[in-house]
């Protein structure tokens, strides 16, 4: 079988992992190109791996090289180029979020089910993350019962410059939007955001901490603890309640330390270390599906609308003050 | 000094454990006489324990040789005997609940606010649980910072018989109600039960699971999952989340075994094991803050009457389905 | 029925502590009387109790009053106060060691042997522990197989004055001595101590740390890490590994902190608080199997032998620098 | 800077793992060609990569294409290959072990010092384990003190076809006979085999459980439950005891499961995963020292050596019953 030619969107840090990715460690892949918004950019990142740097986005997406593409550029250009991919009818991996709104990643659903197929995966890479996804073998074998309820937590060291308010929601919560209703099996049917007392430690001019509620169509609750900022660690916390048990996240795995009359073990600060083997099986499922069945098998374009959508409602009820419906169209027969 | 001469009203299960604390653990007391509504049983438990059996609750409140006594009989009885142990200026540790509706609780404050001086102690005895304890002390030492929320779960194996929906609030959660205002040090301004998809392996006609949240002043969450019946062991969780990191109550200790590719802990589904030695210690502490300062140093009547209150709008949201406010008289100086 | 009398000879902290649960905790006993070698020591805590001061052990001992007695006093005089007790045919809880030499401790079991029916019991409290008795209980069932090994460590914050080289083996390795066979069940046939670097952080002028081991007769090997002092905490481990699993001692319970990137749990350093519960349970089985049964039913005069020739047998690898036999009696169908 | 040439002798599963990160993986690097026993085997894996299939390995090694060479052929051959790519002055990676008798790894170790300059590194994959060398970080910051002992367990499910009662030791302990060493920084005085009480589980005809200990020049202790199979996980323990505080490795990274009063947390039965990581930094590791320094930084042609020694002085002491010394020639200037 020939490789999948691919071509990178976007040569920021990103960009140039997935790039590394695509060359080195994905048996079925082939890097062919990249392209940035700044040319310099991707002469420098096409000359790290000897590959061809284009002159735009487009020229990429479009040429005859190509089958699929990366797009890790700006959040605000990911709806244009995924449109663009589609009327090219390439395979495309675009990082989160799919769209700024939801109509944008409604405009995509509708491309994508003219075409009949699905192109587009979402990088909503916990889905990889060896503990997420042995919660969801455990939970899918039935042993502990139906689920019932999440209750998670998602705190942060720091954030870098940009972040703004509701960015707790469109950048920190999303990720527990998408692996929330994956662990569940369910839809949203309605989102809050709850103030909580705020913490004095906080250093940006963002809300922190936040609690943010969801409720699936089937009753299930989900509760999520935001701390944008100044949190003790990057400490991710996920434990799903079922009927006759429940399953917990791990910590990572860290040495022990017995001293000074305690014990002691590590927690990471780094949020980059946290999911890093995640990113590595993600792409090599991503490249699998495709080169077996024709298809990317991840997280997919009605995956990503949702997220959009639910942090609508979310941002929506934090003017007022309570739990607002998700709104979405129907779930087309391509995403079931 | 002399002892303090006790006598118990209700001779149940508890009521003798009581008894045998006083009159056998306790230096600082002396088991002087019971009564029951039930003659018999009184009988029965005075021979047992070489004491005197007296012909009625309000004969052993008001005899002259009791300085204190406890309240263990049926929960309707509790408010109009700690009102006759008022009268009688008697010392009175009251088992939960303190009464049976709020405006009944406030008589009592009423009746102690004219005394001038606290006589009563309700047995919310978590407050001298190992592990509660600890956690206190590390949330006063500041060294995390100021509390923010309190993450939570109760959850039973089974309930006896009369146990009804509202028992969720009144003899489950009643727990958390109390000890998350004492972990928090702030009172609630609103309070909500959260529907939850329900567990089919729910035997019992309640609602099961359920979430309960308050809301303080300082705008401080706690949410509580609630699982009346059914869950996987006997299992108390809290977790105090605070500016500079957080407090975990741990799990009681248990052997852990390795076996079968796993490696294997206990956890307890009696619960009344669970809080046993806090038992002991919270009489402890009672009789020695009555025999050094005069008063006792625990739970008071203001905290039962919270209690009662926040019970009573929670009760209330579950048919509003919104958050009620938690409505209580100005706290009287004498609790402060 | 009516109650066990009991006297305490030896009125220092562990006496006393002693006379406490026989008068208040244990319903089984009644204090009768105390003695010590200062009388002004039995005066007081007889007084303490509002019992009778004897004038010496003798008279205690000897006295009709006094259906059992505990030991309490210094460790050269626990043998001499045994065979007394013996003499009278009294009921006698041993503090350990129930003998300085094995020799002291050979003439006991001849003289109970004379008697015929067990007597005395050794306080090796340990077996009363929540932890070590679940192991037991697992070991026997026969759920993880056989018992092959144990790794165990026994580490001390420090010492009290008068702690010399070999009271590494007599008075910290003793618990060992006797748990590790109580687990095992079996009889040890060889013992060696390990010499090891030395710790710079040791204060005393003893051996810190050593490693202990012994073999049983089935071939079992058990080692023990011995810190007599400085060590991090007062930190208990044991671990029996067996054919088909293995069962590990858990460190007490503990709240956990999460702060400045770590998960920090507290260890214990006073060792008094580790086992106290061990010494209600062990006072309180042992009123109850003579009650019941009218003998004692805990470790006997030949497990406080076995611990005093095992000892010998380190004490002597010490020297020659190889593994030591463990010699004694064969044992008497009386302890089987 | 121009790639690192490298062949790989023996294309069994380990070397076409090797193969695969030399290709792909290590950006260092590049796959020349492969050789084998079975020329075969050697024509079957240069297809899969698109390199050459040498004739033979010493071909391959005499090569001027190659720069340096894996060894992943059968233990008998490794110290003739790493001898013949001595000769031609090529980097040499050889999986573990480095020689069969101590005499031809002291063979390599003169050849490599008549070259002035380490050719060699030695598989010993363990040093690159996060767990294991986190906790040679804390011992090396010296926060708690020095070390003194090791305490480990190396506990197998189940050995392949061949396995001998020797392999325990030059198969299985080998492991902790190298990672011992450079936790504790220092060179052992002697060693021992302690005979248990064998498991019935047991159904290989070898030895099982044994204990193996070593002794340091300073004194430090090392024991190591060695099980050869039928262990109740794959199951790796180390605890390195210091002065003023120990170190674990951890367990690896499981989710919690807690269902029928039980909390339960899965332990790993496959031995090939548990150090799968440990092989991907050791890799980069070797290709980025030998790119930016000209000579391996990983366990050297010393180590490969002194494993062999200990493992003499180990089975010797099996026939004898006693601590033999580990006899080694003095350490040359270019191992320190």
């Amino acid at each position: 079988m020939s490789k999948i030619r691919v071509g990178v969107v976007g040569c920021g840090a990103i960009g140039r992992e997935h790039a590394r990715r695509i060359a080195n460690l994905i048996p079925e892949t082939e890097l062919v190109g990249v392209a940035d918004f700044f040319q310099e950019a991707a002469e420098k990142t096409a000359a790290q791996f000897g590959v061809k740097a284009y002159a735009s986005a487009e020229e990429l997406i479009h040429s005859d090289d190509i089958d699929a593409f990366f797009i890790t550029s700006s959040d605000p250009s990911h709806a244009g180029y995924v449109l663009e991919g589609l009327k090219a009818k390439k395979f495309i991996f675009c990082e989160k979020p799919l769209a700024q709104t939801s109509s944008d990643a409604e405009a995509i659903i509708k491309a994508e089910l003219e075409l009949g197929k699905k192109y587009v995966q979402v990088g909503f890479m916990r889905r990889y993350d060896r503990g997420y996804s042995e919660m969801k073998r455990i939970i899918e074998s039935g042993e502990i019962g139906d689920p019932l309820m999440i209750h998670s937590a998602h705190r942060n060291v720091s954030q870098a410059p940009g972040f703004l308010s509701n960015s707790a929601i469109t950048q920190v919560a999303i990720h527990e939007l998408d692996i929330s209703r994956w662990l569940l099996d369910d839809e949203y049917e309605e989102a809050q955001v709850l103030e909580v007392r705020q913490s004095k430690s906080t250093k940006g001019d963002w809300k922190n901490p936040l609690i943010v509620t969801m409720k699936t169509k089937s009753g299930q609750r989900i509760d999520v603890e935001v701390q944008c900022s100044e949190a003790f660690a990057y400490d991710i916390q996920c434990q799903v309640v079922c009927e006759d048990g429940l399953v917990n996240l791990p910590d990572p795995m860290q040495v022990t330390v017995r001293k000074d009359a305690k014990i002691k073990k590590g927690l990471m600060t780094d949020w980059a270390q946290r999911f890093i083997e995640a990113y590595d099986i993600e792409l090599a499922a991503w490249a699998k599906s495709i080169a077996e069945n024709g298809e990317p098998n991840g997280p997919n374009s009605w995956d990503g609308y949702v997220a959009c959508c639910t942090a609508d409602a979310l941002i929506k009820s934090r003017e007022t003050g309570v739990p607002e419906k998700v709104l979405t169209i129907d779930k087309p027969e391509l995403y079931k």
